[in-house]
């Protein structure tokens, strides 16, 4: 989804060092300095316009919260409403999450969020998906021995090629919902705009809760 | 799904031991000398009145296919259709999914399909769900290392928890459909007869191709 671009997005960029990293390559191990306080930290891959990540932030004041983006516009709406909000615990990067090993140290991350990803439908586009098998090592490399993965989509075919793509690099599946919202084992579920906008349509809305192998032998499928 | 009894079912099973075993305990490792010739061998665990295994047969005249069914009335459904095709590449087992291996030897089933098995929703008989890990540890002990099983169901609650089910026993995941009818991936499903009634009421029909580890090491998870 890509945003129109917006002129005051730039600026607002450049005035918040304190609230946002540009493709922080000197990072790693030091993320937790950048908090109020050192808590358990969960990180979103393509947070869009920031609803999802600002409301965990709100919600859970005991662990830090950092949101990523790849368009500078997105990132710049989130950045303007942590402006208003001033969260302690919320931390923005303007970056990709191709280069997660490059910001984060092995560890670092305690859980991972993936929210309506760009679902890539075209098979010669499989290598997009932030699903696919090298983003998929990207994630495990910045968690710990299995840390947690929260994936949620409203895009059936994007939902099948996750399954069987996590399945095949060896995670461990905890929760599959094929349709989240009329699902009596979830009670906290937070919506982001995507989310919102989908279902208020009535789709159907798709999650997965994963972990990774424990220990750091290769996947052998 | 209980079928009424029938009066002519105990009759025509007794009549009929060249097409039916019942509760087979002697005949592990010699099942292929039941078929006109030997093929590779596939099993329905769960065949209702058999819809499915007969136009698998009379599809595949190169294999050789098993219909299992724990209802009397149910085989017999299957036999009554067997006694007027008198297909070469068909046999029935009157027995118990739980007891497989007393029924076959290690390796003897090729591949083995669960159509619309009973979802037991209710928490207190998930041991009694054919997908439960009791049951998918006796289908893996007759099939070879990698051997395939196929899977589908209308039950959205009992799709999520084999998910889960065969993820955590270690099974490597070839295909899931959210929505078989609607898959352009999907070219030659064979409907059962629960499947057709289901089906034509505009339902969603869920399926998983998976494979068993290869090696027999015991699933960690
Ligand atoms: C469809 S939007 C969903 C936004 C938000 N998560 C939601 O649910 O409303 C997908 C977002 O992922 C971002 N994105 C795509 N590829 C990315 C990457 N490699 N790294 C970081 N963000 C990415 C896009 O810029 C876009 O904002
Ligand atoms: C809901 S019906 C589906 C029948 C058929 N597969 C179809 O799709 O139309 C489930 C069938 O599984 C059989 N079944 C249940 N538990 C079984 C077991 N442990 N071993 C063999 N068959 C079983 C039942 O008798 C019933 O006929």
């Amino acid at each position: 989804m890509r945003l129109r671009n917006k002129p005051w997005a730039a600026p607002l960029i450049d005035a918040h060092p304190e609230y946002l990293s540009v493709r922080p390559e000197g990072m790693p191990g030091k993320w937790q300095a950048r908090f109020e306080k050192p808590q358990p930290l969960f990180l979103e891959v393509g947070s869009g316009k920031g609803q999802f990540i600002t409301e965990m932030a709100k919600l859970h004041p005991d662990r830090n919260f950092i949101a990523l983006e790849i368009q500078e516009v997105a990132i710049a709406y989130i950045l303007r409403k942590q402006v208003a909000l001033k969260l302690p615990n919320l931390q923005l990067i303007l970056g990709d999450g191709a280069d997660l090993t490059t910001y984060f140290e092995p560890g670092e991350i305690t859980g991972l969020y993936l929210n309506f990803s760009d679902p890539w439908p075209k098979s010669r586009h499989e290598k997009r998906r932030l699903t696919y098998k090298t983003f998929l090592a990207q994630y495990q490399a910045i968690l710990p021995a299995g840390g947690q993965l929260q994936f949620k989509t409203d895009n059936q075919g994007f939902f099948e090629y996750s399954l069987v793509s996590m399945n095949n690099f060896g995670m461990t599946f905890e929760l599959v919902a094929l349709d989240l919202h009329h699902d009596g084992r979830v009670q906290d579920n937070v919506e982001t705009e995507y989310e919102h906008k989908f279902a208020s349509r009535g789709g159907r809305i798709y999650e997965l809760l994963a972990r990774f192998p424990e220990g750091k032998e290769k996947p052998s499928r």
